[in-house]
């Protein structure tokens, strides 16, 4: 039941937020092809457009124009790209494959990779203080402070920094350093982009509340099921090598909690996020069933 | 006679955006205080400060507060230092030494200086954005339009990828290849330093102008008296391995013109950023004397 509102909806935003990133990515011409190039093989692979989604269908509560929301979408989901490009580094988790693909530093090369990732996230801002985003400059630069707020030290670059710390051998986290870590690696983009989509409605600070306070819980019970999916999960579903945390004995929810309270947390923060939007009604339908998707999920 | 209103000006310039920066970057507390550590590493380790220097001078034209001069300048720092960071990894440039200290990957680790250089980027909008920066929003919007557009693909970065695509053996860059990879490299933000400082003081279209053309110019001597210290220099003066470019035999406007043609240029281009500036009589002293300044430097 849940999927029967949720899955068309995700394919059709996952299908808006392609098209509107093909359409706002520069065109690759001139003699810096080459990045530009690397920009969208970046960002143009697919995924499952989380963030993206939860900006449209918070925008979508207020009557937001579509073509605004996807806007402020496609910023956001280039930054959330340019952070996978610069994870995937062989300084960092050195990883060759993204979603079944050659990550960009091998598909193009380690300098263009870290290139590609700056102009995504420069491009974002740049995307986003454009007048098509929205009509007044007030609510634009909200949105270029809260995606600047949400990915940078204290947000999720910060959190990338704290990730690796907790790789270092004896770092040994408990369950507070883990949460946090998530919070600001995961988290805050993810709370980003349901708030940029209230902050584009003119949300009431109550609305705009909630739907920070679902974000973050989603955003945490997304974690918790990933950290699960990486101890159960097989290589076909996840398109990634899995279990690689458990093998470098570093700390998860699931190393924690273990699987079964792991497994409780995450659906009891689901159902949290489910109460946050409960204000809007049936406007928040999909919202909901995406919560409840996240704790379901395979992949 | 330059130097008698020029060397005071800028060592109180560089003085006052060593204080800003040592303000505005986040405190070193938290897990992340590694990253936040390297983030200051990075950026209060001196140098000219010549773009701060820009912005604080074109603000001053108009009679614009310092204290907000002085936010937008360091921001714009932030954007230059992260791009130092980047071009110092061993992927890019591979330097060990940067204004004779250890480059950061080499003080920290590789991923600290990918993620110090990344929060930079992303922390200097953070910056602009924020209410003390300029009471307008649209003021502030404005700065983050011009500083991401000219640090952003067909800005600083894409200069970055030209300036890789010259070091391949055999590139042969021409004269006009090696003007546009620098005017996108170190021109595009040269340019935004000065123009921010218009935005500030609210300039009317045509003094907005008169800086961007000022600062095109400048930027374009500036960088031709860089290539003919890579020629001419010695360790000592620079603070970095000197004749690089020579030795990789890499196109540079030293190496297409020759030295004497190049010192010509640059000093046309001098007075003709002079001439620029002229509109705004004396109040633009310490311009002129910056544009014969940077072309008589010694290091």
């Amino acid at each position: 039941m849940t999927e029967d509102i949720l899955s068309p909806a995700l394919a059709e935003a996952a299908s808006d937020i392609e098209k509107a990133l093909e359409r706002l990515l520069p065109p690759v011409i001139g003699p810096e092809a080459r990045l530009l190039e690397a920009m969208r093989y970046a960002t143009l692979s697919g995924g499952k457009r989380l963030r993206p989604f939860l900006t449209l269908e918070a925008a979508g509560i207020f009557d937001v124009k579509r073509s605004c929301a996807l806007r402020a979408a496609a910023a956001l989901e280039c930054v959330h790209c340019y952070s996978l490009v610069h994870d995937d580094l062989p300084s960092m988790d050195d990883d060759d494959l993204r979603r079944g693909k050659p990550t960009v530093h091998k598909a193009f090369d380690e300098a263009t990779a870290v290139l590609a990732g700056d102009a995504l996230l420069t491009y974002a801002f740049d995307l986003l203080a454009a007048p098509d985003t929205h009509d007044d400059p007030r609510v634009r630069l909200e949105l270029v402070a809260i995606l600047a707020q949400a990915s940078g030290p204290h947000g999720m670059v910060g959190g990338q920094v704290l990730d690796l710390a907790a790789e270092v051998p004896g770092a040994d986290f408990d369950l507070g350093q883990v949460t946090r870590m998530q919070k600001m690696k995961t988290g805050a983009l993810i709370q980003a982009a349901a708030e940029m989509g209230a902050v584009l409605g003119r949300a009431s600070p109550e609305a705009r509340t909630a739907l920070r306070a679902y974000a973050h819980d989603l955003g945490l019970a997304f974690q918790i099921t990933d950290d699960l999916l990486d101890v159960e999960g097989r290589v076909e579903n996840t398109g990634k090598a899995v279990a690689k945390d458990a093998a470098r004995g570093k700390a998860t929810f699931v190393s924690i909690l273990g699987v079964e309270r792991a497994r409780a947390q995450a659906e009891r923060l689901a159902e949290q996020a489910v109460n946050h939007v409960a204000m809007f009604g049936s406007r928040a339908d999909r919202l909901t069933a995406l919560a409840r998707f996240v704790v379901d999920r395979k992949s």
